[in-house]
């Protein structure tokens, strides 16, 4: 069963031998065809909407929050999401954490020549469905065809747009000595499942991606905690040990993390073991990394766990003033070790 | 002299060996080195900065504008542009002929395994220049690395986000009969100047691409007529034919040109003839095509030809009630045809 072979959810509106032609990203009739077939349907657009060269959308309260990801997993679709949700979470969480509301989103289409029809009305259904659960808007797109052999598939690239209210400020340069370390669920989840499924690896349980949309999490815990969140982070690329690493650089301080309380799923470790990967460098695509003022910590903690997306959060680490820059773990066994940036790509095209 | 091979500008920033490798792409050290040594120095910016998974930026006053494109053009390198001055110019624009100031543009870019990094310090270094002239600022950006052989070298993805004052309110879906269509300059020279590099065409006389901002000269063309331009759009992909039909669709009347009043270099004329390509559907990447009131027009093209960019500018044809959503041509000899939109795919690959 070949990821770019069948759309099982709506097998009946493309013929088997319809596929992405070149002259689809001409920018002439067979551009337009391929809007008002299939991407605009897609959206649950009218196909026959005419289409100015940019979305014009209501003044912004507050200031203006603006991030980019361009996305080039293998597979395309994968257990728990596709190039599609995953492109939209991916955005929609930089903002997220960021403290902003994400409110609208691009999509740039680099597709590949020769990939079927309904593999891509597949995947932009399933960017409508995400942006739609997140309560963002997709306003403005754009398609590019390249020839067989290039681009996998197709690669997408999103921007998100959203406004930040006054209060909220928080900057990786902000982490305090004493602070604490939280994250809020499972580690690699998201890697290993990507992995799992490209390499054919069979797991011992089943493992899905935890792409996920983390605007409603951070919102519980901004509303617990509004002045107590330094920062937060959303652990993708180089896994946690990145994004603690960064912080530790960009505030100063060292960062302190206590193995026995860093959340990893069985099927995570089992994978891990066997690959010898580590936990910490795997990519996850919904989960959150907070430092947290120390008398804040358990009020955040507890918003967390009462939502659907922080029932495993657990408090791992703390900001420590020894080691500035630099982020240790203390092993069940008693000893400690040096958790460096990744070095090297351990697990390319995850995202 | 590949375009691959040199950096005219700085050739002793990289050595020769230093390329894209993947763990360039895995969010870990070696990305950071990427943007600490690469991409934040062609940017001028501290390459010690932390960096937010977001950009947070002042309140925008007015309505947003926003759009998205992705540039996949080759070769990387033409007569008159690159890939980065194109993607930033070509997003810009949008806004622009759209009526709303370009503020803030964003970069996703997707990068091959192997790409000289020296060819990726020459593409952001004109992105940023490009920037720069057109008074936006690049507030984000994303790299990916795919293996080789997958993204020729390097796609971009750019997004802009701008600012609509109340008041310009431009819509395709506006022209009246008796509107003047009033292109900005020659037709034709970017796409044919970048098909003449890539195929190693000789022309009769040297020929750049158009690729520049249209923001001023737009701006000149709103306060000349602040409510006579029914809409503006910049005949890229699919040409002026492209541009044409959308806005005789889009407004249900039809479009008259007169084709002697097509300005068209010799240069686009000789090669058009030698391959069989018609000007009309050639693209541009600094060129407009604006719809005004009959009344208007004159102080219209009065206001482009004292613009650098407008210097040709011509009223080439009218706004009809015959013939709605279609667009012909009154040749030189006196007879007619219909100015279709482009099938197929004359010139892929150009943007």
């Amino acid at each position: 069963m070949s990821a770019l072979s069948f759309d099982a959810a709506c097998p009946a509106l493309f013929q088997d031998y319809e596929r992405v032609m070149l002259g689809h990203g001409s920018g002439g009739r067979l551009s337009h065809e391929l809007l008002a077939r299939v991407i605009l349907p897609a959206l649950g657009r009218d196909p026959e909407e005419a289409l100015e060269d940019q979305a014009t959308l209501p003044a912004v309260e507050g200031r203006l929050a603006i991030t980019t990801d361009a996305f080039v997993i293998q597979p395309l679709f994968f257990p728990g999401g596709d190039i599609g949700s995953l492109a939209v979470h991916g955005t929609i969480n930089d903002l997220a954490v960021g403290g902003a509301r994400p409110l609208y989103i691009t999509a740039a289409l680099i597709l590949e020549e020769g990939l079927p029809l309904a593999v891509l009305s597949r995947v932009v259904r399933s960017m409508k469905r995400a942006c739609d659960e997140a309560g963002v808007v997709l306003v403005a797109g754009d398609t590019k065809v390249v020839e067989r052999g290039k681009a996998d598939g197709m690669y997408v690239a999103t921007t998100g747009v959203g406004s930040v209210e006054d209060g909220a400020l928080l900057s990786v340069t902000s982490a305090l000595q004493g602070d604490r370390v939280i994250v809020s669920g499972t580690l690699g989840d998201h890697g290993i499942a990507v992995l799992a499924q490209r390499e054919g690896i069979e797991l011992q349980t089943e493992l899905v991606s935890d792409s996920a949309p983390l605007t409603t999490l951070v919102r519980a815990m901004l509303q617990a905690s509004p002045n107590g969140i330094r920062c937060m982070r959303d652990p993708t690329r180089g896994g946690a040990s990145s994004a603690l690493n960064e912080i530790a650089t960009a505030s100063g301080v060292g960062i302190a993390l206590d193995e026995a309380r860093i959340p990893v799923r069985d099927a995570v470790v089992g994978a891990c073991e066997l690959l010898g990967f580590d936990p910490l460098y795997v990519a996850n695509e919904g989960k959150l990394i907070a430092i947290v003022a120390p008398q804040d910590a358990a009020r955040v903690l507890d918003a967390m766990r009462a939502h659907p997306l922080g029932r495993d959060a657990s408090a791992l680490g703390e900001v420590v003033s020894e080691h500035p820059g630099s982020v240790v773990l203390r092993s069940r066994l008693g000893g400690t070790r040096t958790v460096a940036m990744l070095s090297g790509d351990q697990l390319p095209r995850i995202c």
